[in-house]
């Protein structure tokens, strides 16, 4: 039986333990094929490497496991992956573990996410999986558990090519964690400041950005936050049609302005 | 009266000459603030500096107009304004003129799109104009004529500010443009392939990205795409909600997983 092909990346960079996770995660359920930045590349969204050249670097190749690093950005990734570097299109994109939540309106910003939505809009069912615990030493345990029985559900069941599942996991221990619900993008917004910095070596004034999360909805059901909150594994399906289609009519004066 | 704050930026850089029309377009309209990123950073998406500081340059201040550049992303330069260097939030945030189209997926991709999505995200009403033409000596005549009109309408209607508008102005003479329709992001993608190229002073192998638009669906009504072809103005409202929501029901067997 053939085994599935499975593309892994992130934005935390090649050498993150959550990319080791989710190898140790996916082992079992396929033949992997990781490319990940060079480095961090934690808040690249959906950026492409467009007025530069990418480098790609080999560290392991076999029949199982292969592993590149790569200079760019996820989604390039994901677009050097699938127009040079694989034989034929993966069965399921796979990008994360994410150090740190990437629920609510961080969906915009991730760049685990950005590699997912490229895999989708290529056509090839993804997954970005984000385990909410920022800290260098978070226990991936309850993510490996749950992850693999999900991706190998989803491999023999099949789920749709043109969306993707953030999928975010409460920092739990196991037994713990009490299911998967399927949510909507909980409304938010992260209420940042770039605050001014002084360079002790230059003098320099330089910028730096903070700032916390600012939950508009906490006690609405059925967001990725409530269910987090409660226990659960969020998964919320995520497409990328931007139009606002509730706005379409209430915008169509517009279409009278040269009138 | 009080003269509207305008905060304008952009993803081709400070010094691009689409940055100069959109200030000719809007000077007649209120107090311009601009900053914009101090090289090009087309395709730089929603993407934010996290893991590093950003330096900011003061090029020209006065009460009309004054005009920044920053090291970072575009986003990152809508959260500096906000944050640090206005006195309070603009009336409305603009970005452009993009040197090349935005239309379809593109919208994903662009960092001129990343900075007006970025302010709606803050609440303020934002627009992010593209001219269908990638030369550097663009003809934005019809783009600054039919920009103003737009915006100086919008400034007296109002618009919500809960969305941004992704508007793209075709490559034509100003007397052929037809007018202004509201649409949606037409269904394609970009088939783009990684070439490898050699480096010739390192004989390095590097990639770099290159590739075409696929639409599919070229006769389709009501998109921007089809809009543009016929010679119109296309205005696609644009949201950030990534919710699939016609997916969830489907994906709520993912629920029963863990059983």
């Amino acid at each position: 039986m053939v085994k599935p092909l499975i593309l892994l990346s992130n934005d935390d960079g090649v050498s993150a333990s959550g990319l080791k996770a989710l190898i140790t995660m996916l082992s079992p359920l396929g033949d992997l094929f990781v490319i990940a930045p060079d480095k961090s590349r934690s808040g690249a969204s959906h950026s492409l490497t467009v007025s530069d050249t990418v480098k790609v670097a080999k560290i392991k190749e076999s029949e199982n496991l292969s592993i590149y690093s790569c200079s760019g950005t996820p989604a390039d990734c994901v677009k050097l992956a699938t127009s040079c570097l694989l034989p034929h299109l993966p069965d399921l994109m796979i990008s994360g573990i994410n150090h740190g939540s990437n629920s609510s309106v961080s969906v915009i910003y991730s760049g685990t996410m950005g590699a997912a939505i490229e895999a989708s809009m290529l056509g090839i069912p993804a997954i970005g999986f984000s385990l909410c615990d920022h800290s260098l030493d978070a226990d991936f345990s309850a993510s490996i558990k749950y992850g693999r029985i999900i991706v190998e559900k989803l491999l023999n069941i099949g789920m749709p090519n043109n969306i993707s599942l953030n999928i975010n996991i409460p920092p739990l221990p196991q037994d713990k964690i009490k299911g998967i619900k399927i949510c909507r993008q909980n409304k938010g917004m992260w209420d940042e400041n770039f605050e001014k910095e002084t360079d002790p070596l230059t003098g320099e004034e330089t910028y730096r950005l903070s700032g916390y999360y600012l939950n508009e909805e906490p006690e609405a059901e059925g967001t990725d936050e409530t269910a987090l909150k409660n226990g659960y594994i969020s998964v919320v399906p995520v497409h990328f049609d931007l139009t606002a289609y509730s706005n379409m009519e209430q915008m169509k004066y517009m279409e009278t302005f040269f009138n």
